[in-house]
Protein backbone atom coordinates (compact mmCIF):
# COMPACT_ATOMS: atom_id res chain seq x y z
CA UNK A 1 0.00 0.00 0.00
CA UNK A 2 1.42 3.28 -0.83
CA UNK A 3 2.25 4.92 2.53
CA UNK A 4 -0.50 7.48 3.92
CA UNK A 5 1.63 10.33 3.99
CA UNK A 6 2.68 10.49 0.39
CA UNK A 7 -0.76 9.28 -0.42
CA UNK A 8 -2.24 12.60 1.20
CA UNK A 9 -0.47 15.12 -0.74
CA UNK A 10 -1.51 12.96 -4.04
CA UNK A 11 -4.50 15.51 -6.09
CA UNK A 12 -5.76 13.01 -8.30
CA UNK A 13 -8.01 13.04 -11.49
CA UNK A 14 -10.99 12.40 -11.51
CA UNK A 15 -10.33 8.57 -12.39
CA UNK A 16 -7.32 8.62 -9.65
CA UNK A 17 -4.25 9.08 -11.50
CA UNK A 18 -1.64 11.27 -11.59
CA UNK A 19 0.68 12.03 -14.66
CA UNK A 20 3.94 11.07 -15.03
CA UNK A 21 7.00 12.28 -16.57
CA UNK A 22 9.71 10.10 -17.16
CA UNK A 23 13.07 11.73 -17.88
CA UNK A 24 16.42 10.19 -18.54
CA UNK A 25 18.38 10.61 -15.07
CA UNK A 26 21.89 11.74 -16.67
CA UNK A 27 20.94 13.26 -19.89
CA UNK A 28 17.98 15.09 -19.10
CA UNK A 29 16.07 14.12 -21.92
CA UNK A 30 12.10 13.68 -21.47
CA UNK A 31 10.90 10.05 -22.62
CA UNK A 32 7.52 10.30 -21.54
CA UNK A 33 4.42 10.96 -20.58
CA UNK A 34 2.17 8.75 -18.59
CA UNK A 35 -0.66 7.98 -15.57
CA UNK A 36 0.23 6.32 -12.16
CA UNK A 37 -2.46 5.69 -9.69
CA UNK A 38 -1.40 4.77 -5.98
CA UNK A 39 -0.64 1.14 -7.00
CA UNK A 40 1.59 2.31 -9.70
CA UNK A 41 3.00 4.83 -7.52
CA UNK A 42 4.04 2.10 -4.47
CA UNK A 43 5.21 -0.16 -6.98
CA UNK A 44 7.82 2.40 -8.55
CA UNK A 45 8.74 3.65 -5.60
CA UNK A 46 9.60 0.29 -3.56
CA UNK A 47 10.18 -1.59 -6.64
CA UNK A 48 13.04 0.21 -8.65
CA UNK A 49 11.23 -0.20 -11.83
CA UNK A 50 8.80 2.16 -13.20
CA UNK A 51 4.88 1.54 -13.40
CA UNK A 52 2.42 3.39 -14.74
CA UNK A 53 -1.89 2.47 -15.05
CA UNK A 54 -2.22 1.79 -18.29
CA UNK A 55 -5.73 4.08 -19.49
CA UNK A 56 -5.64 1.99 -23.12
CA UNK A 57 -5.82 -1.30 -21.53
CA UNK A 58 -7.10 -0.12 -17.48
CA UNK A 59 -4.53 -2.29 -15.95
CA UNK A 60 -0.99 -1.97 -14.16
CA UNK A 61 1.83 -1.42 -16.79
CA UNK A 62 5.10 -2.31 -15.60
CA UNK A 63 7.44 -0.32 -18.07
CA UNK A 64 9.69 -2.98 -20.14
CA UNK A 65 7.68 -6.76 -19.59
CA UNK A 66 6.51 -6.95 -22.91
CA UNK A 67 9.52 -4.65 -24.86
CA UNK A 68 12.69 -5.59 -22.89
CA UNK A 69 12.75 -1.47 -22.43
CA UNK A 70 12.55 -1.15 -18.65
CA UNK A 71 12.94 2.23 -16.67
CA UNK A 72 15.44 1.27 -13.79
CA UNK A 73 13.92 4.40 -10.95
CA UNK A 74 16.65 6.68 -9.87
CA UNK A 75 14.18 9.30 -7.90
CA UNK A 76 10.63 10.23 -8.09
CA UNK A 77 9.38 13.57 -6.93
CA UNK A 78 6.38 15.04 -6.54
CA UNK A 79 5.14 18.47 -7.92
CA UNK A 80 4.12 21.91 -5.74
CA UNK A 81 0.42 20.98 -5.77
CA UNK A 82 0.71 17.11 -6.02
CA UNK A 83 -1.23 16.12 -9.37
CA UNK A 84 2.07 15.18 -11.18
CA UNK A 85 5.15 13.34 -10.95
CA UNK A 86 8.73 13.54 -12.33
CA UNK A 87 10.30 10.16 -12.58
CA UNK A 88 14.27 9.71 -13.37
CA UNK A 89 15.09 6.35 -14.95
CA UNK A 90 17.28 4.72 -16.56
CA UNK A 91 16.30 3.72 -19.97
CA UNK A 92 17.14 0.55 -21.79
CA UNK A 93 16.57 1.18 -25.56
CA UNK A 94 13.50 3.32 -26.39
CA UNK A 95 10.94 4.47 -24.15
CA UNK A 96 8.13 4.84 -27.53
CA UNK A 97 6.15 1.92 -28.40
CA UNK A 98 7.42 3.38 -32.15
CA UNK A 99 10.97 2.49 -31.74
CA UNK A 100 12.37 6.11 -31.03
CA UNK A 101 14.05 6.54 -27.94
CA UNK A 102 11.25 9.65 -26.60
CA UNK A 103 8.15 9.80 -27.65
CA UNK A 104 8.08 13.57 -28.43
CA UNK A 105 10.96 12.57 -31.04
CA UNK A 106 7.82 10.26 -32.46
CA UNK A 107 5.53 12.84 -32.58
CA UNK A 108 7.96 15.64 -33.84
CA UNK A 109 7.94 18.86 -33.55
CA UNK A 110 5.59 21.35 -34.38
CA UNK A 111 7.24 24.22 -35.82
CA UNK A 112 6.94 26.84 -32.87
CA UNK A 113 8.10 30.49 -33.77
CA UNK A 114 10.60 30.92 -30.93
CA UNK A 115 10.43 33.28 -28.50
CA UNK A 116 13.40 35.89 -29.08
CA UNK A 117 15.04 38.47 -26.83
CA UNK A 118 15.48 35.38 -24.65
CA UNK A 119 17.59 36.86 -21.99
CA UNK A 120 19.84 34.24 -20.69
CA UNK A 121 17.28 32.47 -18.42
CA UNK A 122 18.07 34.61 -14.95
CA UNK B 1 -7.14 29.28 -34.84
CA UNK B 2 -4.70 26.53 -34.06
CA UNK B 3 -3.27 25.34 -37.11
CA UNK B 4 -5.83 21.92 -38.55
CA UNK B 5 -3.39 19.33 -39.24
CA UNK B 6 -2.00 20.00 -35.73
CA UNK B 7 -5.50 20.43 -34.55
CA UNK B 8 -6.72 16.65 -35.57
CA UNK B 9 -3.22 15.20 -34.14
CA UNK B 10 -4.24 16.22 -30.50
CA UNK B 11 -6.12 13.34 -28.26
CA UNK B 12 -7.66 15.90 -25.96
CA UNK B 13 -9.28 15.14 -22.20
CA UNK B 14 -12.86 15.66 -21.78
CA UNK B 15 -12.14 18.47 -20.65
CA UNK B 16 -10.56 19.75 -24.17
CA UNK B 17 -6.95 19.61 -22.98
CA UNK B 18 -2.98 18.08 -23.31
CA UNK B 19 -0.93 17.70 -20.73
CA UNK B 20 1.75 20.14 -21.39
CA UNK B 21 5.94 19.30 -20.22
CA UNK B 22 8.02 22.61 -19.38
CA UNK B 23 11.67 22.13 -20.17
CA UNK B 24 14.18 24.63 -19.21
CA UNK B 25 15.97 24.44 -23.07
CA UNK B 26 19.49 23.94 -22.33
CA UNK B 27 19.95 22.33 -18.71
CA UNK B 28 16.88 20.14 -19.83
CA UNK B 29 15.56 20.55 -15.85
CA UNK B 30 11.55 19.96 -15.77
CA UNK B 31 10.17 22.70 -14.83
CA UNK B 32 6.41 22.10 -14.46
CA UNK B 33 3.68 20.04 -15.67
CA UNK B 34 0.43 21.97 -16.97
CA UNK B 35 -2.49 22.39 -19.35
CA UNK B 36 -3.14 23.46 -23.05
CA UNK B 37 -6.45 23.89 -24.67
CA UNK B 38 -6.56 24.71 -28.56
CA UNK B 39 -5.92 27.91 -27.99
CA UNK B 40 -3.33 28.29 -25.53
CA UNK B 41 -1.04 25.98 -27.66
CA UNK B 42 -2.18 28.00 -31.18
CA UNK B 43 -0.83 31.12 -28.50
CA UNK B 44 2.15 29.42 -27.96
CA UNK B 45 3.32 28.31 -30.91
CA UNK B 46 3.32 31.37 -32.77
CA UNK B 47 3.88 34.50 -30.12
CA UNK B 48 7.01 33.20 -28.32
CA UNK B 49 5.37 32.81 -24.82
CA UNK B 50 4.13 29.90 -23.79
CA UNK B 51 0.24 30.01 -22.30
CA UNK B 52 -1.25 27.34 -20.65
CA UNK B 53 -4.97 26.82 -19.61
CA UNK B 54 -5.06 27.35 -16.12
CA UNK B 55 -7.78 24.60 -14.79
CA UNK B 56 -8.17 26.39 -11.38
CA UNK B 57 -9.29 29.65 -12.69
CA UNK B 58 -11.20 28.59 -15.87
CA UNK B 59 -9.16 30.71 -18.50
CA UNK B 60 -5.91 31.06 -20.41
CA UNK B 61 -2.76 31.83 -18.39
CA UNK B 62 -0.07 33.50 -20.40
CA UNK B 63 2.96 31.97 -17.92
CA UNK B 64 4.32 35.37 -16.07
CA UNK B 65 2.15 37.88 -17.00
CA UNK B 66 1.58 38.39 -13.29
CA UNK B 67 4.63 37.09 -11.63
CA UNK B 68 7.23 38.53 -14.23
CA UNK B 69 8.55 34.46 -14.72
CA UNK B 70 7.95 34.55 -18.47
CA UNK B 71 9.03 31.40 -20.77
CA UNK B 72 10.22 32.17 -24.14
CA UNK B 73 9.54 29.27 -26.31
CA UNK B 74 12.09 27.12 -27.89
CA UNK B 75 10.56 24.54 -29.36
CA UNK B 76 7.50 22.73 -28.87
CA UNK B 77 7.16 18.85 -29.24
CA UNK B 78 3.84 16.67 -29.69
CA UNK B 79 4.20 13.05 -28.27
CA UNK B 80 3.27 9.21 -30.49
CA UNK B 81 -0.13 9.55 -29.36
CA UNK B 82 -1.27 13.44 -29.47
CA UNK B 83 -1.93 13.51 -25.75
CA UNK B 84 1.21 15.52 -24.35
CA UNK B 85 3.45 18.42 -25.11
CA UNK B 86 6.92 18.82 -24.80
CA UNK B 87 7.92 22.58 -24.52
CA UNK B 88 11.46 23.83 -24.27
CA UNK B 89 11.58 27.22 -22.98
CA UNK B 90 14.31 29.98 -21.08
CA UNK B 91 12.52 30.58 -17.82
CA UNK B 92 12.65 33.47 -16.46
CA UNK B 93 13.31 33.10 -12.52
CA UNK B 94 11.37 30.67 -10.64
CA UNK B 95 8.55 28.66 -12.91
CA UNK B 96 7.15 27.35 -9.77
CA UNK B 97 4.88 29.82 -7.90
CA UNK B 98 6.54 28.63 -4.66
CA UNK B 99 9.63 30.84 -5.68
CA UNK B 100 11.56 27.28 -6.27
CA UNK B 101 12.99 26.99 -9.63
CA UNK B 102 10.90 23.97 -10.61
CA UNK B 103 7.28 22.98 -9.36
CA UNK B 104 9.75 19.42 -8.82
CA UNK B 105 11.99 21.40 -6.37
CA UNK B 106 8.88 22.52 -4.40
CA UNK B 107 7.64 19.30 -3.67
CA UNK B 108 10.30 17.40 -3.43
CA UNK B 109 11.71 13.75 -3.61
CA UNK B 110 9.38 10.80 -2.36
CA UNK B 111 12.28 8.98 -1.50
CA UNK B 112 12.32 6.35 -4.02
CA UNK B 113 13.88 2.94 -3.41
CA UNK B 114 16.53 3.10 -6.36
CA UNK B 115 16.55 0.68 -9.30
CA UNK B 116 19.83 -1.31 -8.86
CA UNK B 117 22.23 -3.01 -11.90
CA UNK B 118 20.97 -0.22 -14.52
CA UNK B 119 22.85 -1.22 -16.50
CA UNK B 120 24.27 2.14 -18.50
CA UNK B 121 20.49 2.68 -20.27
CA UNK B 122 22.16 1.25 -23.65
Amino acid sequence: MLAPDIAARLKRSPEGLVVAVAQQHDTGEVLMVAWMNDDALEQTLTTGRAVYWSRSRGELWRKGDTSGHVQRVVSVSLDCDGDALLVKVDQTGPACHTGERSCFDAGGDLGAAAGVDAGGGA
